[in-house]
């Protein structure tokens, strides 16, 4: 699959507002190319004459059997892209077997899109708003809706300067649902003021509101990682939200070695950002990542064809992903090693 | 604020000649866009889940308090940009919290500048004409009129090439006051010879004369600071006059790990040249610097909007520094420390 | 001469379907682009004041004397680029004294090939499918009309992603004949599966099943090459399919090193892809290589000039390796040595 | 000066035979524009506060005093860019003070040559064709009409490959006197072959020859100038021919450092290639540089100017040098040491 094609054609389709809000990055958007840019650095040293017959992509993750390692990042309010927005999200990722993980900022109640696909693995993203409430009413929403895990975004105290909705004047459409819409008048899509005093002890709050366990997003430092996992944290997801919060962060090409290195066994790590292919999937897992989330290309197969549009992308990842495994000589994901990255 | 634009904004009102005159660099320009580039070079790490709910810029400068690191670099003759010249610049900073170093080649008299804004922190930096009673003057109107410290320049012995004010024929409007104007009948704006004599035992010279700290000004070497500090200095500058003197010349974000770290805790470190984002001016922190000081992003506020643009392009650049000290997990500024810079 | 222009004019003659198919790589043909960017990283430390008036270019293959490193890469379907197919290219690589290593997917039997010349020195490229007799007939008649060596296929499992192809929706012209042409109808020009479970261990066996020498291509890391050798190969040739088959994967140049160097002396190296000039032969012997094939620049020659055009290309860069070695002061090819290479 | 806008100017006056014979390279040219390339790469650390009301370019090349290290490189008929060609050449290198280094392939006698300037210094650059008798009656000539030195060539044992000549289909015109015209009808400016059996034995049959020192022109290796040196070498000039020989050969500004390490205090270091500013020479100077020569520029002045176009040249980059040297805080090129160079 074209996905250079497919984000051109869900451009045309949303319009310039939608579209910069989903596509755009924070400040001059430097780390939002880089992330893609780092991936492509990596040269491969692929493997000859393996037995690549059969490959198995299954995976465990926090103990559930999934079939693949590809999974859906979270993002924000899919009905921006289509009008059945998280529930067609949640049926397309359900049919390619991936993981998908539904934002605190969806544009549906957890509970709703967990009903759209109540078998499929699934987790929920956590932002903390000030207002702690918004928070926990969501949470007890999740965990009593059978989401498995929470992400606690840890990179958002507050929110990035994304220039490109400052320009478009970009606001949510009225009929699309937030979670504190109830709260106030809002000009914009920002929303409610995050905390910004979340700190390591909130990964045990979460713990214990929920009874699930706690993954942080955001990570980009080995030491970090560590101390999230202290902290009680069962996994940390390598990632810079997309370039969309600090301009000039690291690429998460660039730091998941440091973080996979750090944690080692003990707890699990996962990456998004910048991952276009299957070749990128590979990449990454090969620098110790467990799972391999993606965000944008997943909307735009939303965008232009709603559940089977989500479906395909994955599926068409997943496709490249075994491509890619049996031309390294990587038959099982065990065999995607860190020898499989030059220099 | 889309510093972009905004230059572009004041290209449009200054013309060729005075746009160039400000903007413009030594020799092919490689170094002026270097310094730029450097700064975006540094990828950061980031922390995540730290207390970022109040954040201080607060610091000391000399023993002086300042809400913000963050200053305005010497440059000269602000009445080519606006008729307000200096006078504006003064009170935009002082609205701003920010350091003011105001320059020898000013179109102001320094106690006029000083009258404007009385109350605000200010320095004075220093060229020496090879006719010393023109410096001599200058410093002693400075010292008499409230300026703090002196910034000796010591990377103009002689002016550098500026091919744009050549092909341009650049010479300042009559109307501009040069400090030297009575001197003698110029042709252009370089005014009458620097001297190129000026060493390491001016620093006393220039302390003995004004009784005020001297701090010098271009210096990208380790050694060389350790030499000004030796001397007498009480704090050098990272600089390489935006570019404007020796092109080919180091940036100084590749410039100023190695003088902070040579000069350690001795004297205090500055930098310029090329910052344009509160992001920058973090990396500057990070690298060693106790203030970050900016010119022409200053200059672009001042021909827009006078005393109100001076300010918004500093409070501007304040606002996102804030951000970007919450993003990384820095609350303080002894928190923007190197292990925020990648490799 | 100049392969540029030569490129140009065989891609008017050929029109997009088969020059694509020709040109194209995997993917988004980074590994495409980075076999030629590669050699010309590599900077040269030419000697001085060396004899060259004589210059020696024989070397042994396996024994054999041939007059050049130069040879022919196997690339398959010679009559989609001219109707005398892969007879011209042998009868061209024959009067220019180059080894010509012919395709499994020829579009002519290997006897057929073999008859056009006769006395030349060739080598048979081996695939394995799925169908295992496609692969064993060929072998049949390759050993039994004079090929001198089988080179197996380390790096097709399964085939590449050929996006061109894709979209140019590429077929093989009916008129072209397949090694596999009577097993089945087909819709396009890819045939039948690949077998994916060749092991080191076919090694032994096609050694075995011809009597011949076997060298396996596509090898891309050390640990692999000493893995072949120590199965009975003869050779490895680095390669990366010409970008092919993993897009992502490192170049050549990048690789060959590190092969050269685990082989040692325990077996030969070769190296093709992104080999474009006489001085590309020479950083490619300077890195240990024993040959350097090239297949693009040949199919060009063949598709605007049948023999001659293959012959000429091929000369062409004889020439230029002549004069690549006069001009670096090596007068054979045991003098162009690593050290040849800066850094 | 520009020295842009003066090439733009010559290449109109010349045509394109004429200026792409001179301004062209081998090959591919990437070693052409490596050269330059090579030099603006490399950073430099000013150092601030030294007295530099003084500067002083005073050298001795072998022994003879000379005002400047900089030099004319020897290139092939002048008559080409301009009527009075060499002598003019040798008028304007004399007016600036710099050291001409005539050519072999000069469009005048050696003798004529060194009476339009007969007081100034100059080299004469010998090549070694296979009729010997044509460079022994060069050398005899140039050693009795005070050439100081000889400058043996020791990278064109053959010629270079220049395409943008064989495009041109260019020739010399028949007005220019060629060292070798009586020989043999020529199609072109080749003249008759070179001797490729040259070695550093020639070294000392030169010096025999003529009484006079000699310098190995053509070295980018350490281990070739310790040879030369060992030889009987007076100095070597560090130079990859302006990039018209080996294509992909090393830029001159990276082989400088390691070749003037290696030679030490044994003999003198010189070098051309890229030099384009008065910043270039001094980084050609801190890398160990003791003359630094340039050619194209120098022919770029004398067919827009003739003799004085050729001293133009060759004073604004005297004045651009001393500039450099003040703004770095070195007034002697004994100043101009390895610390300049950042890293």
């Amino acid at each position: 699959m074209d996905l250079e094609e497919l984000e051109a054609r869900a451009k045309e389709l949303l319009g310039p507002g939608p579209y910069d809000y989903i596509a755009g990055g924070a400040g001059a958007e430097t780390t939002l190319a880089d992330n893609e840019a780092a991936w492509g650095r990596l040269r491969l040293r692929p493997r000859v004459l393996r037995d690549v017959a059969k490959v198995s992509t299954t995976t465990t993750l926090l103990g559930t059997e999934l079939p693949s390692p590809i999974g859906v990042a979270p993002s924000a309010f899919h009905r921006v892209a289509h009008p059945d927005g998280e529930t067609a999200t949640a049926r397309g990722a359900a049919q390619a077997g991936a993981l998908y993980v539904v934002s605190s900022r969806a544009s549906m109640r957890p509970a709703e899109v967990a009903a759209a696909a109540p078998e499929a693995p699934r987790w929920f993203q956590v932002y903390v708003w000030a207002e702690r409430s918004i928070t926990t009413d969501l949470v007890a929403e999740a965990a009593s809706s059978g989401y498995q895990a929470l992400v606690l975004t840890g990179d958002t105290p507050v929110l990035g300067s994304r220039l490109r909705d400052a320009r478009n004047a970009f606001t949510l459409p009225a009929d699309v649902y937030q979670p504190y819409e109830p709260l106030s008048e809002r000009t914009n899509y920002l929303g409610p003021a995050q905390d910004p005093s979340v700190t390591f002890d909130d990964i045990a709050w979460l713990r214990e509101l929920s009874g699930l366990p706690v993954i942080v997003k955001g990570v980009l430092r080995g030491d970090d990682a560590v101390r999230c996992v202290q902290a009680g944290a069962a996994g940390v997801m390598v990632s810079n939200h997309g370039g969309r919060q600090l301009d000039g962060a690291i690429a998460t090409a660039d730091a998941l070695g440091e973080v996979a290195e750090a944690v080692g066994a003990s707890a699990e790590v996962y990456v998004d950002g910048g991952v276009r292919s299957g070749v990128d999937v590979l990449r990454a897992l090969a620098l110790g990542a467990r799972a391999v989330l993606v965000a944008r290309p997943v909307v735009w197969g939303l965008a232009t064809g709603g559940t089977d549009g989500v479906r395909d992308v994955l599926a068409s990842l997943h496709t490249d992903l075994v491509l890619a495994m049996r031309l390294c000589g990587a038959p099982t994901l065990a065999d995607c090693s860190a020898d499989l990255i030059a220099r």
